[in-house]
């Protein structure tokens, strides 16, 4: 098997070559702003969406990677191009990610002669671990730890200061294996998992938190977008840990597997307890947007959306 | 001049080979914790006070390195040694960070083979940029952007999610040239910079931000042992702009300059505008700790700290 | 050129004999409420919204001024009558402002005998300070200093304890000539500015900040019925600074002169850093609605509104 | 009798002629910093307290109002001068304060030639209003209306942007007559009334809340200068509701009349419900630094501090 | 008259002997969670609606009860039906609770052997006590206590931790005979009182409290529906002291006698200070909706809804 | 065995006739003030602390019992008296709680004649479900449910409306069996469990949580009291869960068994992650001072203070 094309910083190299000097500020400051692109049977998903987050979150840093939106597409077709072909089967994960570049402080050189880091670079998307998430269902787990407030970064930007979700999975990670940490913020209310959007269904309608403490997800997007075409009432609302646990539905939006079902939360079931009809009739209308079996690639086969 | 050598998951390399992966959660997640140490005379100042700390940094964050302490301090004895000679006035920084290692999903491998990540790497101290500070003094600027609260990271690990030191660095850059942006905690009290611990004097004693959300300084440490030594009071206390603008001299603590006189804060002058009798002292007593004349070697004898 | 009229507390006087004893409560306490009604071609515009709000005020502050808001208004009138003619091109702002009255204890009187004070003042609107903002567009920059909660006081009342106000354009004075300081609330939300409501355009729509910690200008609901006629949505809504530095145009609401282009915040350029098409649509529908060009009037005719 | 004099401006005028501005941003804004000292027995009480203590109300505020502490001194004391002779019995308080002087745009004037304003002036002390404070004891009720946190503007300066308190003094007026406002913060804690700080006894110790959120105060500095002396822990620290409640004393402290007893809050009686043998020995400790009979003096000899 | 039947845990059993352990954790805990339902004409209304809001409250708190709704509908009925025969003009108010049963450490029992505690109890609706809300209307009264936010616990169940309402209430007795106490929020907001929904009506719509920090009352909903049928807009939002000494109406919402005028907040009038139209048009159609007059039986016919 | 008595309202009642009307307001508000006293070797330990504390805790409440606490005292010597004898190697808790009494409406009596409910009754103290807490150590876990703040009901109070900590023991139960919650305030700090104070060492001193959040616990205040003896500093401070985690031991201070080793937070362990010296030299003054071996007593001998 050839080795995978990254791009980095204006040059397409192997990937054993593309690595991130010990002094980028990617490494030494966290800062560092990023997006993830999956395709289907080969083709990406929302790209443009994906880049436009991806400039807004660089102008709210004011790293100037040096490209336009249109440029930096092309790359990533580029990149893309240049790591098929592979089976029927595979899927990408194109992965952006942009930062200001080395610290000059540490690596004696002039401030002013710094350039921006910005990468792209794929890897196959593999199933197996969200597997269970169609066959069992999610568990998520409220920690202690809280998300970063916006004042103090806002989450608008996809971003990779990520400290405080790598803590809230290290909190509950022993007592509940398998379990996905759900943040809330200062207040209470939910907020987003480290990797992932939550929604629930309550009386037909979706509630999504408000976007002041989480990414407008693009899955989150085409989910509002389906719920437009199908007529499902889609609500934006402060949501607390007492609204998830009488939800009649829960979700984790998110591009490698768009939507899976959360069953329950702090050990206790949401609703029955398994997936139901609000996220069948989405991943049907999905399916038909992508033009695959989304719950059937996931699981090989194992169980199909209409199974669920 | 030969290559420097780092010392990176249990090998001695070649800086120049010395990188991180790009899916490794230093990259992907910001999750890093850290220290930087400095010579005087050669000699690592509080070693291991520096690595103590980091071990508490690890503890919180679970992160296992599989060593000692003592283990690290001589690995760390080791990288100091490898990268000398010096010439006599030369200084090193010994960086040390961790990390959990490389993210399991997107590097395709068992999550159960993850290793942490460790490197320690050395740079050579640069006194440059740090001159004016003696010379004129600094101005730092209170931003918007806010302090990340220790309910969702604690400031007393020193970690690399700095997104907000990052962006509240751009926010005040452009209007204010060398100015240093002091950030507020969500109370709007005074915490620290994206590098250094904040202190003011009043009325012959110091007073210090508390602990709620400021790092712990090996500097500020310092400072607190000198007053003890000479009969100043060291407060710690809840310090709000106001308290700065009508102190009587104010402080920046940090490893690489040990304590820089601030005379200004948002455009206005504090106390005289000038370096003050207590920074002088404490300079002092501090310079006799190290055997050297910080002052003098910061700006390259243009001052003596017998001249503040 | 005869002396301005004043209307004070039942007294029509000449404006060289209209001041405020420095024991009234406006001075000692700052507890004064307020409006500020300007003309279109001498015809006073919003008048009764003007007076039904500084009644909400009234009513909060439990100040009584012993008269109907139908005599404010017919005394309001006779002030403007009284103070033109004007050339043809000039316009007044109305002042209104009412207190409590004096401090007994410093006056040394029966607090049972203090009446209110009620003030009714014009003076002629000047636009030359304004001008740059339809020339080159307003920079608003976000200070340390944070809005007051409106459990503290509410800014649904127009008051004038405006500390905070005036503190927050002392910490950016310097850096920043030209400038206008944009507060947070505590919680980081934008609100307003000293003067104006700030709003944002995105994708078609006009967005506001919420009324919590603003106040409903009446600029404000004039851009909300225009918007209304004209089919473009105005949404209120928790903003960030995120939403700002990523909005495609940006707007300050004032009295004097409506709606003016926000170019810039903390120095990053908003949208493509110009005035934007929304902004031209609203004014231009103003512009008919008061038989006016406001930009012309505004700039002295160096622009209008079509050449925005 | 003959007409007090008022120092303005540079200016010593007599009180009838001494007015502000409708356009002062005293008016405009209550952008103004004050003072209220008192004197006993014709000598001012801690001027050089009162005037240091406006130089860090100017500094915070940035009002340069041209003077010296010592000018501004020398300028006070005329003006006490020039409003003797009193009767051997009478106390004069003297009044300072300082605004950003007039809005420019207000008066069409260049805001280059703004000057600040600046004023002493002097009232008859009157202590009937104070009368009851020690024959009956002082009612503290706690409305909704919270004190403005210091990231909005700090209380440490002494200022007249005072909405919060009026507002406060309303809500409780009609149900509650003769009792006195004492605002809460943000988070609960008691902070200080419209005109005087708060502090409670409790196990033989004065407990005062933080200065967080309160000024302080002369008398409040003057009480634990007098702990000092008596060997009495004056201790800094969080008060809540139930802390008052369940103290042994309360006061109030205030420059008109120094220390008062407050024997209920919310109408419930705090430890006895009568001036408590704390109160007596700092009045006592008070009375001989000042060289009379405090309550005798407010009560007109209808009770003495031995009586308490 | 014979004595009242009370369900208990499996049981019917005669009022005299329907107690509660002292160890039981609804004494020990406040561990409680409630429901109130009151008849008309001897039918209860939206009991449905009540079962299954307390079901959320169970699920919410883990207590199962061991019965589903269906079951304990019948038992409540049952309760109902054995404690007629009222005469034609008693109404019931009939009370769950529930609670996790006792604390097995007091009671020395195995903590697996213990079984929840549930009660169904009525008792006469008495109209007495509120008969002067619709002759003279409401005051309400907002206290220093604040209301626990739904992070502590959420108010979505209807729960009987309620220490925060008693000392509310107990803040307020005294001063303002007769006044109801309304709790704000942590912001500042208005929420609910101890008994009851608050809402405001403003230029013809209903403005409620969000449902963050208020029950989501059963006469609110019924509110909300009438409103729908009428075409009345029903708005939640962040309601202020502000907003609610400004509207036209205001009202407290609760099951005994639907919803009654609030004419007063913090002695101020609210609107005219009288009820106003919109309380009639609402109680009217719920008159027809429940085949009596709400305001005739409340007052035992001194007024009818019509005289409103 | 003789039934055990209990007093209740004036009389001394077997304890199977001991209960609560079901429309007490301990039942439906939780407005109840309590107390828990052990005995050593029969005799109550701090008895005259705890009575005092209760009688803080009514002043709060405004619940007036109608006894002083000498009488109090009285009742509860001969409640414990009753109650013995008891074996040599027994112990009692001795219970007090207080609460408004029944609800008026419920009981449709008038609210004038409703008399305050009070009881003290006891209970064998059992060591069994403690035992653990020596062998093993306890292990605590930081749920999301947070302490309520005490602005709406103060800590300082020992009361029963325990909602949060029902749901914070619910939230852990199933992932931890054996574990307890520790809850944090809003602001992150770590404060109690639902049955005792927790407190650290670090360095060699004692760190406990202020009291802002947490109660003054008797066993806290005897931790206080024998530091003091033994020469070790006892400090308060804010406490996150930073510093537990690098603790060098951890405690629970609880009536029942005085002073229990935590060695676990979130499933990290705590220093060695075994009890610690400092535990052992405090239980051994404790000791001494009750005439026992605490650890021995809890163990029924398994482990004695000397070998922890």
């Amino acid at each position: 098997m050839p080795e995978r094309i990254v791009y980095l910083n204006g040059n397409f190299v192997p990937e054993s070559q593309a690595h991130v000097s010990i002094v980028d500020r990617a490494v030494v400051l966290g800062a560092t702003v990023t997006e993830m692109t999956r395709t289907f049977h080969r083709k990406p998903f929302k790209l443009a969406t994906h880049i436009a987050r991806l400039y807004r979150s660089l102008r709210y840093t004011r790293i100037d990677v040096g490209l336009t939106p249109e440029e930096l597409t092309d790359i990533s077709l580029r990149v893309l191009e240049m790591n098929f072909p592979l089976t029927d089967t595979e899927e990408l994960g194109l992965v952006h990610f942009a930062t200001p570049g080395i610290m000059a402080y540490y690596a004696d050189v002039d401030p002013s002669a710094v350039k921006p880091t910005l990468c792209a670079h794929v890897f196959p998307l593999r199933f197996q671990p969200y597997k269970r998430f169609f066959l069992e269902g999610v568990h998520v787990v409220t920690p202690s730890i809280r998300h970063v407030p916006p004042q103090c970064y806002d989450p608008k930007m996809k971003y990779r200061s990520r400290m405080h979700f790598y803590l809230a999975d290290q909190e509950i990670a022993q007592s509940h294996p398998g379990a996905i940490a759900l943040l809330l913020d200062l207040d209470g209310n939910v907020t987003e998992t480290g990797g992932a959007n939550f929604l629930i269904a309550q009386d037909g309608a979706i509630h999504a938190p408000t976007l002041r403490n989480t990414l407008n997800g693009v899955s989150r997007q085409t989910i509002a977008e389906i719920c437009a075409q199908l007529g499902i009432p889609f609500i934006e609302r402060d949501i607390l840990t007492f609204d998830v646990m009488n939800a009649d539905e829960a979700y984790l939006a998110t591009t490698p597997i768009c939507l899976a079902p959360v069953v329950k939360i702090n050990n206790a079931p949401i609703g029955s307890g398994k997936p139901g009809p609000l996220l069948k009739r989405i991943l049907q209308a999905w399916n038909e947007m992508v033009g695959l079996d989304i719950v059937a690639q996931v699981t090989g086969n194992e169980r199909k959306t209409a199974d669920l």
